[in-house]
C-alpha cells in the first residue's frame, strides 16, 4: 500500500509515527512537508518542519520540547548573542546547527532542497520517505501592526518571527505563502499523490502547515484529482488546537476553531474542496457537505495511540 | 609611538601580548596578520591566525592549546562526523563557530575582511589594531606527494590539510600563495608601515606566517622604503622552533633551521632584504650581513617576558 501524508512540523512527526507503527515494510509512507516555515538565519537555511520529521522518525528529537535534538547545547547560540547578533529570539542547537551546515553548504553547492533532505535522512533513517513540497523558495510571511507603531502601521514579517518571537500575540491580520506563484513541486510530490492508494491530511495546522503546502501551485489539483480518497483528521478538539497556535492563525483567516469550521475550509472533493472523510475527535462532531465524517478519539499520546488513528482513517477510506 | 608587527598565530599573538604589555595606551599599535591559513571549511570561512590573536588579546583564547575559546564544546563537530561530512580533521568548536558565523554572514553580505575583523574586534577588544595583511583571498596551498600515490605523483593541498592533517608529515616540495598576485593589501595596512616608528617581524613561522604576508604585492617593498626601522625577533632557538613546525617548513625551501639562517632569509635593507635589526636567543649566535644582530632571551613564557624582548627590540631600533 501506498500511503502519502501532507505534514506540517511535530502534529505532523507524531502523526508520521502513527502510520509508520501501523504500516509494514512492504507499504510505502510519503510525507509532503511543509516548507513555509524555513528561513535562513546567520548565514544558514534552516527547515524546522523538515528536521523535525527527520528527528522524530529518527529517534532524534528532545522528547520534551517536541523539536530540536535531544542532548542538545546552545553554545553557538550564547556566542551569537555575545557578538550582539540578531535576530536572538530563535532556539539555535549546537547540534541541529550541524544538520543546518550540512544543508546550507549543499544548496550553495546547487543541490535542491530534496535532494538535501535526501542525503540528510541517510544518517536518519526515519522509514518514511520524506519530501518537501518544493524545491522552491516558498515562505509564510504574515502581516501584523508593528507593535513599536503607536497606531496601526502594519508590517509583514516572517513566519518565525511571528510565531516564535511574537508567539502570535500581536493583531495580524493576514498570511502571504511569498514565492508560491513561482514555485512548484519538489520531484516525486505530484507522482506521491497521483500513484497512492490513499492521501492524508495529518492534524497538522490547517493555515501555516496543510495551508502553506496547498499554496504551492499544483498542488490543489493533484489532491482534487488522484484516484485515491483525500481523509483529513482535525488538529482540534473541543474547540481548541492540539499543540501551537492554530486558533490564532485561523482566526486570521475567518475560520472558526472547531471540528466542523476547518473540515469546512478544506471542503469537500465532491464540491470545490480537497475531502472524501474527516475524522474527527470522538467528543466533537462535525457536519461538512459532501465529506464523510467519522468521530474517534484523535489524541496521539503516543504512536500506539496514533496508528489507531490512521487506522481508522484507513478504514474510512476503504483501503484498511 | 606608532609600532607595526607582522604576525602569524599563536606566536603572533603572544608577541601582541608583549608588546601591549610594555606600551601604553598613547601608544598606537598595529598587527598585520597573515591570512594565509585561511579556508571554507563546512560553509564557513575560518581565519586562525586572526582568531588566534583576536581570543588570544581578548582573554578568550584556550590557553592550554593555545587556539580557540577556552571552554570550548565539540557538539557540531560530533554532529558533522555523524553525518559523514568532510573534511573531519579540523578542530571546529562550537563557540568558535559562531564567530564564524557572524564572519561568514558579513561576508557573504559583501563586507570586506578587514571590516568584519574590525566588527567582532568589538566584542574582544583586544587593545591593538588588527588588520588583516589583505582582504583578498590569498591562500597558501602545499605541494605533496600523495600520500595515496605509490609513486611520487604529486597534488596541491590546503595549508591547513598538509600542517592539521598530515602534521606536516609527508613529501613536501614547495608552497605557492594561491591568489598572491591578484591581491593587495588590505586599507590600512601600508600606512601602518609607512607611519610607524618602528616595524617589527613577530617571531612566528618564517615561511607559512611572515611568508604569506610578504607574498602580498606591494608588502615588501613597504617594507624596504619605510622610514621606521624593521626588528625581527628569531623565531628558532638553538636549533629548534618555539613552537609549531617552522624546521619543516624551512628545510622545503632550503633555509637552514637556525636564527643565522632565518635572519639571512630575510636578508638586510642595505641589501635587497627587510632588516635593520634581528634578535637571536641569548644561547644563539648570527652572523647576517648588514643587519644589527643581538642576543637576548627569547622565550615567551609569559606577557612580562614577551615584554621585555619588545624593549629588546624598540631599543636596538633606537626608538625605546
Amino acid at each position: 500500500m501506498k500511503v502519502t501524508v501532507l505534514v506540517g512540523g511535530v502534529g505532523g512527526a507524531r502523526f508520521l509515527q502513527g502510520v509508520r507503527e501501523l504500516l509494514t515494510d512492504a507499504d510505502e509512507i510519503t510525507a509532503v512537508v511543509n516548507v513555509g516555515d524555513d528561513v535562513w538565519m546567520h548565514g544558514l537555511r534552516i527547515t524546522p518542519d523538515l528536521d523535525t520529521c527527520m528527528y522524530t522518525l529518527g529517534d532524534g528529537i528532545d522528547l520534551d520540547r517536541g523539536w530540536g535534538r535531544r542532548g542538545e547545547s546552545w553554545s553557538v547560540k550564547e556566542e551569537l548573542a555575545a557578538y550582539g547578533a540578531r535576530p536572538d529570539w530563535f532556539g539555535l542547537g549546537d547540534r541541529d546547527i550541524a544538520t543546518h551546515l550540512v544543508r546550507t553548504r549543499m544548496l550553495r553547492a546547487g543541490y535542491p532542497l530534496s535532494a538535501v533532505v535526501e542525503a540528510l535522512c541517510v544518517r536518519w533513517s526515519p522509514g518514511v520517505r520524506l519530501l518537501p513540497v518544493t524545491d522552491d523558495r516558498c515562505e509564510t510571511h504574515v502581516v501584523i501592526t508593528d507593535p513599536e507603531s503607536d497606531d496601526d502601521t502594519r508590517k509583514a514579517v516572517h513566519f518565525q518571527e511571528w510565531w516564535v518571537r511574537h508567539r502570535a500575540a500581536v493583531p495580524t491580520h493576514s498570511f502571504a505563502f511569498v514565492g508560491a506563484e513561482q514555485a512548484s513541486p519538489a520531484p516525486g510530490v505530484l507522482d506521491a499523490i497521483s500513484e497512492a492508494d490513499v492521501v492524508l491530511l495529518a492534524p497538522s495546522n490547517p493555515v501555516v502547515s496543510i495551508g502553506a503546502i496547498l499554496a504551492v501551485p499544483g498542488m490543489r489539483s493533484a489532491l482534487r484529482t488522484t484516484a485515491a480518497p483525500v481523509v483529513g483528521l482535525s488538529p482540534v478538539i473541543a474547540g481548541r488546537p492540539l499543540r501551537g497556535m492554530a486558533d490564532e492563525c485561523l482566526s486570521v483567516i475567518g475560520v472558526e476553531t472547531s471540528a466542523e469550521g476547518i473540515g469546512r475550509h478544506y471542503g469537500a472533493r465532491s464540491g470545490t474542496g480537497l475531502l472524501d472523510a474527516w475524522l474527527v475527535d470522538e467528543g466533537d462532531t462535525a457536519d461538512v457537505p459532501g465529506v464523510t465524517t467519522r468521530a474517534i478519539p484523535l489524541v496521539m499520546s503516543d504512536p500506539a495511540a496514533t496508528a489507531a488513528m490512521v487506522r481508522a482513517a484507513l478504514d474510512v477510506a476503504g483501503v484498511a
